[in-house]
């Protein structure tokens, strides 16, 4: 008889330990029963009540399971020996005698000291965006081939990894960023969309709040997109849409209950910063000047390169709001070094600064770094631009590494919300059975991403000359690299108008000559590698739900995210949600010119 | 200035330490650079000359490094706590004095017993053939879903997941099952297609061999391909392409200078084993028995399921050759349990034999376990064969974790030698942006294989109104369980009589409704996912190259392979080998009948 388990299993700290699981029916002579768990630590919280699954499938109404079945916590790695019974006895005595010994000695002239060591903790969480195991390994395989390093060559990723988190939310199997983020940040699942919110919509706190309010930590955000784009603003805002950018940005210089809680921001978005009227530079649906607004809140304001590389590391620099582009920054691949910083040298002069500012203090700093453009890559299907992204978060991961071990009480967890594109290293050109291969030099002398390269060609309009000198003479040989491109395919490119197709085709010549595979412009499900190096860092091994990334955060700072979740609950704009939707669902377009879909 | 290095980067087990590497040419104010490397241990063995890369790609010449560069081994995970020089002095005294004091006692009690301690060690390798990360991820929701288990639900292989292993070959970045196999059986990188041979095409010594040889360990192969096939093979055999099966039945039954070193075969492939003479029961070449060869040498033989179901697991049982079909077994999904033993059954009986064969002995043994024919549903690209042949490895992974757990000094790693199909959990369907979802309850239904399903269809030959009936009114509702086909989908499944279309038509079929994408019928280059539990586990925590897990094996058993290398390169089979391949050249299409490319 299979006895049911309550309708809900036990709750935990993102993992639900599981009653065992019985196998299909089968004629085995022996059935074969999975009886596996997780250790269930530290108490519950509240806020744990989302982590069902509400996707495209059935509810699970209730497990069934067999009489045999068992739930136990934990695995045992091994059995201990045997010792006879009298030796073990004096053995036991012995050891207890000497150990005590050592113990109370061990007290008297360090202990005391133990006890009053330092609490002091940095934490920083990078997140590559839209990175899965494929990019990893096709990012390692172009550096060795265009680099000519040997096979045992490592990444900075390789170095450290621990394990790997697997990325689903409460409304799918698949997830989008912004529930990707807020299971980082909330330590929860929530549906695709929720900024900083819970399944139910309710806004969460965040362990950068927490961090701010509870352990008066330093805080920063650094990210290549919009800094009110989903994952910097999953830290820092509650919002029920993250297209909800304009509230994002409001939320971020400290407009609500809680104040401005984020002391450093490093990325795009300026135009979610400027008032309707400042025409083309603003995205604004109002006339809010939130970069005034900014200045009078004490922001330190940077506009671009010259003004970024004048900043000092020191404590006073704080609070600092750096926005180098209107929208996202540059893909890596486009990106002109004298205008815009790099993902590493932002996160290098992040490090400092936070690190001036707590150096004296018993507080340490929580920095979210997000490899943004990655994603945004991969969904145009861009394997040149996706890699040269890739490449730019390793000289940031090296750069972080470094700060980590100098730095002791301090970790780097790095790890993907998803991944993008349904990438492969791999793709069939033909029916015929595939060769056994892919070809990392067609990307090496990729010079512009296909976001760069589509406009100019679509800017001709209908001077189909002109579009097929630019595609046969320009685009081929000196933007993608391809000397011995055919007429064919320059002309199916110069006579294509529609915006997605051209990019389709763009993608097409760069992946088949790559022979690199991919099966959507969204996201898929497999679970994304994750990295950790520095205190604590063991703890992360092994396979995790994206929310056990946030509860080993909020363990590590002993945050208490059910304090902060009942301040930002009783916050006036939440109220403003209702109406602001609304005016999102009005201008979907509006991201159309800069990445292919709008949803990333 | 950049200094030049040697030719060839220092020889390691499996990885090499690599000097730092220049990043690309930029304006950062600081460069970045990497400076990165891996532990060296152990001593170096003569066979390690083949790894440096082989493939599509240019050949490393040489690395250029700047002044700035060095080469580390390890990674500092923390700095050393100071302690005032006084108390550091007693400290040390004290803990020296009360330590010592203990060491003696314990000695005196226990540490006899431990110096004598059995250095017994079982070694089960099992090997998820072609199964990629997207395929775990996807097997996991698959069962949570049609379970109806909560989002925390582990896997038996997500428990012990503890890092990842690169795949490519010393041939190509993309490996075949063969150089997979021989990278871990030889700890070294070959050519795609090698079996138990080097680069250069020499024999080399494998674990299984050596642990028999050197350590009188017992050995088992089980797999559910033929146990001629690339991954079995490459343990027990020496030849220079996969396909030459003849010879490595030969081998497989010890006519070969190291005699019988396999004491235990499960699986397929009875067919290389029985002469010409006997028909459609045989696929050799020649008139020779070995079935019958096998007797003579000690064998017991097994050919059915009421065979194997009466073995009993005692030493006398050893040597043993089950072989349960002709060629590769059935996928799990077409199984019938009362023909086939399943994966788990064969795992569980190998397991109880080899065990009672060195209950009463100082050695252990050593147990390769193949999933072989996850692999062959990816090459199909067949969604619902493919998760339930995963299934079907969980269900033998538990029944060793079992075994593992109830005996110590026996470690369990299991590992994919490769990914197939360039498989992802996501599929676009239209040009539209797609949805970020898939569904698993489309695989759910699913009763049969495509390659169970084609042929089926293509027997009809020319009666189209018979074909299209079976496909309306049988292979869609009841073998793929699809109630609402549409009249266009049936009628070009039912009039395709291109084997190889059809397949993709019914892949096609099962694919778009799960949402599952795949971007090749052949391999790819993605890292898989590493697992390990028990004795020594925490060693392949990390990202490793496949030879790691050779040399892993090695270490455990204090193997030489060398000695073994020196061995079998003077073996007279070695000389049979360029006449057979001419042979096999010229029956490419030998196994066409059972799966959809020729080559694994």
């Amino acid at each position: 008889m299979a006895p049911r388990l309550p309708e809900k299993p036990p709750k935990s700290q993102g993992q639900i330990p599981y009653a065992a699981v019985p196998t299909r029916a089968s004629s085995d002579s022996r059935s074969v029963r999975y009886s596996l768990g997780r250790q269930e630590t530290g108490e519950v919280s509240d806020f744990e009540d989302n982590d069902e699954f509400l996707g495209s499938g059935a509810l699970p109404d209730a497990m069934e399971v067999s009489d045999n079945d068992t739930l136990y916590y934990g695995v045992s790695l091994g059995t201990r020996r045997r010792m006879g019974k009298g030796k073990g006895f004096w053995v036991t005595v012995v050891a207890l005698v000497t150990v005590s010994m050592f113990g109370v000695v061990w007290l008297y002239f360090d202990g005391i000291s133990w006890m009053r060591r330092s609490k002091k903790r940095n934490v920083i969480l990078m997140i590559s965006d839209g990175f899965g195991p494929a990019s990893e390994t096709m990012a390692r395989n172009f550096w060795q081939q265009t680099h000519k390093l040997p096979v045992g060559f490592m990444s900075p990723l390789d170095e450290i990894l621990v394990g790997s988190s697997r990325t689903r939310s409460s409304s799918s199997l698949v997830t989008d960023s912004a529930a990707g983020a807020t299971a980082f940040s909330c330590g929860l699942k929530s549906y695709n969309g929720a900024i900083g919110v819970m399944d139910n919509q309710a806004p969460c706190g965040t362990v950068l709040e927490a961090a701010k309010l509870q352990r008066k930590m330093r805080t920063g955000l650094v990210a290549t997109s919009r800094i009110t784009h989903a994952t910097p603003a999953a830290f820092s805002s509650h919002v029920m849409h993250r297209d909800m950018e304009d509230l994002i940005a409001e939320y971020q210089i400290g407009n609500y209950s809680l104040g401005p809680a984020v002391d450093l921001m490093f990325g795009g978005g300026r135009c979610h910063f400027n008032p309707q009227s400042a025409g083309a530079e603003s995205c604004r649906l109002d006339n809010r000047d939130l970069w005034s607004e900014a200045k009078q809140a004490g922001f330190r304001l940077l506009k671009d390169r010259k003004e970024f590389d004048k900043l000092e590391a020191k404590a006073e620099t704080l609070p600092v709001l750096g926005s180098f582009a209107l929208s996202h920054m540059d893909y890596d691949i486009d990106r002109n070094p004298t205008e815009q910083p790099s993902l590493a040298e932002m996160s290098d002069k992040a490090l400092r600064i936070l690190q001036a500012a707590t150096k004296d203090s018993d507080s340490g700093f929580f920095l979210m770094i997000e490899g943004s453009r990655i994603d945004m890559a991969a969904h145009t299907n861009d394997p040149a631009a996706h890699v040269r992204d890739i490449i730019a978060y390793w000289d940031a991961v090296a750069v972080v590494r470094k700060f980590v071990d100098e730095h002791p009480d301090t970790v780097v967890i790095s790890v993907s919300d998803h991944e993008t594109g349904g990438f492969s290293v791999a793709k069939q050109l033909t029916t015929e059975y595939p060769e056994y291969l892919w070809n990392p030099h067609a990307l090496e002398p990729v010079k512009h991403s296909i976001e760069f390269i589509a406009p100019q060609i679509l800017a001709l309009g209908d001077k189909d000359d002109a579009k097929y000198t630019l595609v046969r003479d320009t685009v081929f040989p000196q933007w993608l690299g391809v000397p011995n491109a055919t007429h064919d395919e320059i002309s199916a490119i110069a006579k294509e108008t529609d915006s997605v197709r051209l990019r389709q085709l763009l993608s097409d010549a760069e992946s088949s000559r790559a022979q690199l595979g991919w099966s959507t412009h969204g996201h898929s499900a497999v679970d994304v590698n994750l990295y950790a190096h520095g205190k604590d860092a063991h703890l992360l091994a092994g396979n995790h739900e994206n929310t056990d990334i946030g509860h080993f955060i909020i363990d590590m700072l002993g945050l208490d995210l059910q304090a902060v979740t009942s301040l930002v609950r009783s916050d006036r704009v939440r109220q403003e949600t209702a109406p602001v939707k609304e005016a999102w669902l009005g201008r979907r377009d509006l991201d159309a010119a800069d990445h292919y879909p709008h949803l990333h």
